[in-house]
C-alpha cells in the first residue's frame, strides 16, 4: 500500500481566485445544496476565511506525525484537511507547525478535532477551522495516509478539491465541478443582489418569491384581517 | 384550523423602551427566576441585544416557508421567534431575509436552530439569536403556524410576549406581567447598585447578605484561624 | 467534619509571576502532558488569561452559598475553582459577586458550570472561565466545602495549586511541582523559539524533528515522485 | 398568583383507552406531524408505554418539592409531566415516590431531567420517561407551579392533554383534538395495514406510493440498466 | 448528472458468509485500525448484527424519497447506508419500509440520523443501526443520489463495500480489501483464542505481550514491593 | 517520580460485602449527597452491579499500556478505575483483557472513555462501566500512573476507595468513611422501607414528610377546591 501520494490535480489559480469572493453558504446553494461539512467545524476566530486546494491527511486518532509530514509537502494555497477521527479533546496542531504553514503561504487547515495556540495562530493570520480548542498534545507513533480520499465533517474530501470556509462553516467543491459551481455561485449572487435592493426598498421576500401560491396550494388558512 | 393569526396584543412602547435598559439575568431574577430560554440559544455575535414583541412561528423542521411569510407580516420592534424543532444542522435564515427584517426595523429574531450569513447579518446590525451557524439550506413545502403559542428553548412563547436577550441568553416575559416585571427589574438594579458600591469599597457580599446565619443554621464547621 | 479550611500553602510571588508569561499548552507539555482541564471550560471572552493560586470550592449542584463565602475569604491573586457538579444550565456567578472579586484583585475564577452577566464581567477585566453562559439563578440552602481537594474539569485541584488559563483552556500545576514546571516551560519556549525562527526561514518541522526515520521504521510507503 | 390548580378537564376513558393501542409515531403523523417531544426524552427501560392525562409540574431546576405535592394530587391514569429546566445531571425521582405513583395507578411520569432507582421502578412496572439516569439528589426549598401550561421537550403541555409514549419517544395531543386525532390514527393504521400486507407479498413502497412521478418531476436521472 | 446508479460490484457470497462470524472490533483491528464509523451509530436493540453489501443513499437532510427508491432496488444481503446529514431529531424510516426490507431479505440498514417504530422493527428481526430513535416524520420533495460514494459516520462508503456491525458499532471494509481483511480477521481470532486460553489459566496479558520491556524503555519507575 | 504504587490500604471484606446490598443512589444520599460520578458513566449492559476496592490508573489519552499493567496487578474484588481523558471515541478494553479480569475475580472496571467487545464481556459476567462503546483501538507508547489519586467522572478517586455502581451510575466512598457510610446507608434503607410500606397502603409522601408546612412558609397559593 502506498501511504503518501504526491500526484494531485491542481485547480487553476483563476478559479481559486474566483472562489475568494464567494461565501460558503452561496457555494453550498449553487452546488445544489451539497458539500457542507458538519457545522461543528468552525474558524478558531471570527472573520477567518479559508480558500484553497485540499491536501488530505488521515491520522490515527491521537497521533499527528502524518500531519507534520503533510505540512512539509504543502504548497501555496494548499488547504490541509485532517481526519483525526473526530476526537474533540486533543489538540494536534499549534504555533510551531502554524509557523511553517504561514511561511509556505498555505491557504489554511481544516480539522475534525481541536487545535491549540489559538491566539498565536490568529495573530499570524493563518486560517484554521476545527472542532474546538484543546491544549492536550498527541503522540507520534502510527502511520496514516496523505492525499488519499478522506471523510472529514461527514463529507468526502479528495485531494485537489476546493475547500472554502468562513464564519458559517466549510464547504467542499469537487475539483471537476469547480468551474461550473463558481459560475452558478456568481449567478446566484447577482440574482440575490437584485432581491436585496428591492427588499431594502420595502418589498417582501414572500411576494418576490411568489410564495402565496404555495401556501394556497397547501391549504393555508389565514385569519381575515 | 387557522394557520396564520394577525390579531396580536401589543405591549406599549414605553414598557418596551424600559426593557431596553435591562439585562436578561436581571429580568429573569425579577420575575422570580422564570422565563429563561435554553442557554444553547445565544447571539450570533458578542454584544447583540434583542428587545421586542414576539411574533411566533412554528415551522416544520427543515422547512422555512412560514418564516418568510412571517417576515412579510412583521412590524417595527417585532421579534420573530421560530420553533424549527431544535435542528442544529440547518440554517433557514440568511442575508436576503435579514435585509427585509432590517428594512422593517424589526427588533430581531430568535431560533431554536442555526442560521447562516452571520458576518453579513452582524454587519447590518440585526440582532439574531440561534443554536449555532450552519450553511445548509431548507425546503419550502410544508405548512406551520404564525402567531400561535409555541415552545422555543423549552419556554412557552405567546404572540405579543416581551423577548429580551443579550450575551447571557434570552428571557421571555408574558405580556400581562410586563409592567410589573419591569418595575421589579428596576428595583433590583437599584438595590444591586447599592451593593455594588459597597463591594467596591471593600465589603463582602457574604456579610452584606448576612449568610453567616445560614451557614450556622446548616451546621457549617470552620477551621479556627 | 471541617467544611471550611483557611490554612493553605502559598506559592511564592516570583514563581506566580513567571507563569504569567507562559501559555497553557506550553505548561501542559512541560509537565509531561498532564494537568489539562476538560476543554469545555473556556474563557467567557476571547483573550482572557488567568494565573493564580487555587482556592477550591465544592458547591452542592445548583447552590452557590459556599461560593459567596469563598469570595469573602479570597486574597489577591487567588483563583477560585468551583466544582458545581458540571451543570451547564445554571449561572451561579454574576456582576455583583464579580465586583467583590475585582475589588480584591483576585486572579480570576474557574467553574465547571455556566456564569452570567458576561458583558459586565468582561468589561471590568476579571478573568472568568466556565462551561458557558446561562442566566438561571441558584439557591442558597446547602453546605459544601472550601479549600478541600476537588475535581473540576476531570482534574484534581488542591488548594494552593497553580491555575493557568487562556483561550486554549486551563491547566493545573501541583504546588510542589511549580518551580520545576516553570523551568521546564521556559526551556521549552526557548527551544521552540529556535525552531520557529528556522521554520520562518523555510525549513520544515518534519526535517527539524527528524521524523523520516520514524516513518521508515513504521514501513511508510511513499509514491515516487 | 395561584401556584397550584386543581380544576383540570378530563379526557373520557374511552378516548384514553383508544390511544392505548396506538404508537407514538402513528399519532404524531395522524396529527399532521405535530406534538413530538424532544427525542432525548425516552423510557428508562425498553418496552415501556405511557398513556394518560397530563398533570403538569414546573419545578425550580434542582428542587423537587412541587413534584412531591403533585404526586399527592394525582389520580388513576394521570401522567405527571415535569419541567425541571432540562438538567440532565440530577435525579429528583426514585423508588419511594414511584411507590406512591404505582399505588395510585398513575399512568406514568415524563421528565426533562434524569431519574434514579431505575431498576426498582422498572420492576414495579411504572412507566417513566426521562433524559437519563442520575443518582444525584435534589433540594426542597423553592416554589413552582402545578397544572399550569408548561414546556417540556420543547412542546407545550397543558393540564389534561393526552400524553402517549413508547420506545420511539413521547407525543402530546391537545385535549380538544384528542377525539379527531384518535380517529385519524386509527384510519392511518388501517391504511398502513393494507400497505404492509402488499409489501409482504413483494410489492415495493416506491410503487405503492407512486413516487416515480415525483422523481420524474424533480428531474431524476437514472442509469439505464 | 446521473442520480441513480444500478451497476455495483458484488462481493462473493462466501466472503460475506465469512464476515458473519467476525466481530466489528476484530475486523477494525485486522484492517490496521481503519473503517470504524462514528460510535454514535449503534443498533436500535442490543444483539443486532448486520452484515452485507453497501447500497449507498444520499438524502437531502429531512427528505426520505431517495431511501424509498433505494429500498425498491435492494437485493438479498444488501445493506442500505444512508447519509441524512447527521440530523438526530428526525426519523425517516419505520415499520412500513422495514416490512419491505424484511420481505427482500436485506442485510439491514445504517443511518446517520434516527429511525422510528423501533419495537416493531426489532420484533421482525431486521438489523437497523442509527443515531437514535425519533418519531418525527420527513418530507418527500428533494433529489439525492443512490449508489454514489457517500460519507456516513465520517467514513467513506462506496457501493458494494462490506458493512459489518454489532453492539460495539459499525465498520466498513472496502470491497477490494475484503478477502485479505477476512483472512487477517480469522488469523487474529485464532491468535487471540490462544491468548484467551492462557489468560483463563492464570497468565497475564502484560506478560504474554511482553510489555515490561516497553515500560522499562519508557523509564517507568515502580514502587519496590 | 514513582509511576506505579503497590502499597494500597484495603477495606475489610465485611464492609465490602455490606455495600453489595446497597444501591448507588442510597449510598450517595447517605454520604450527604456526595461521590456521584458523572452520569455519562454507565454499565455496558442493564443490570450490572460493581462493588470493590479502587485500583486507579491514569492513562495518556488514547494509550492503554498502563491499563494492561494494572490488570496484571489486580486482586479479587479490585475495581480498576481508569482516567482516559474523557475520550468517548476510543475503546481501549475488550474481550482479551476482560478474560484476565474475570479469571482474577476482579470486582469490575470503570472508564471515562468507551470499551468494546461488549457482548462478550456481558456474557462472561464482568461488570464494566464506561462512557459508551467504540471499536477503535489504542496505542501502547506512553507512560501513566497506577495507584495515584485520579479524577474520573469529575470525582477524586484514591486507591483503596470503595467503588459502587449499578444502572443509575457510580458512586465513590472514601475508604476512611466506608464504615460510617455503610451504617448510614443501612439506616436510610430501613427508614425508607417504612415509608414505602405506608405509601403502598395509600398515604402520600407529601404528608409523610410534612411538606405542607414548607409550602406554607414559601407562600404557596393553592386553588380552593
Amino acid at each position: 500500500m502506498v501511504h503518501i501520494i504526491h500526484t494531485v490535480p491542481r485547480c487553476p489559480d483563476d478559479i481559486l481566485d474566483g472562489f475568494r469572493e464567494q461565501a460558503s453558504a452561496t457555494v453550498h446553494e449553487a452546488m445544489g445544496r451539497k458539500g457542507a461539512l458538519d457545522p461543528d467545524i468552525k474558524p478558531i476566530a471570527k472573520g477567518m476565511k479559508v480558500v484553497g486546494r485540499a491536501l488530505t491527511v488521515k491520522c490515527h486518532p491521537g497521533d499527528n506525525v502524518m500531519l507534520v509530514k503533510a505540512i512539509s509537502m504543502a504548497k501555496q494555497d494548499d488547504v490541509i484537511v485532517v481526519d483525526m477521527g473526530g476526537l474533540v479533546k486533543i489538540g494536534p496542531f499549534g504555533e510551531v507547525l502554524a509557523t511553517e504553514c504561514k511561511a509556505k503561504k498555505m491557504g489554511g487547515l481544516v480539522f475534525n478535532c481541536s487545535v491549540r495556540d489559538s491566539a498565536e495562530i490568529t495573530e499570524m493570520g493563518l486560517p484554521v477551522f476545527s472542532n474546538g480548542l484543546c491544549i492536550r498534545g498527541t503522540a507520534k507513533a502510527t502511520l496514516g495516509t496523505i492525499n488519499h480520499p478522506i471523510s472529514c465533517g461527514d463529507q468526502i474530501i479528495r485531494p485537489g478539491d476546493i475547500i472554502l470556509g468562513d464564519d458559517d462553516g466549510v464547504v467542499v467543491v469537487p475539483l471537476e465541478e469547480a468551474e461550473a459551481v463558481l459560475a452558478a455561485s456568481r449567478a446566484r449572487v447577482a440574482k440575490e443582489a437584485g432581491y436585496i435592493q428591492r427588499l431594502k426598498n420595502g418589498e417582501s421576500a414572500f411576494d418576490l418569491y411568489g410564495y402565496q401560491a404555495l401556501l394556497d396550494r397547501l391549504g393555508c388558512v389565514e385569519e381575515s384581517i
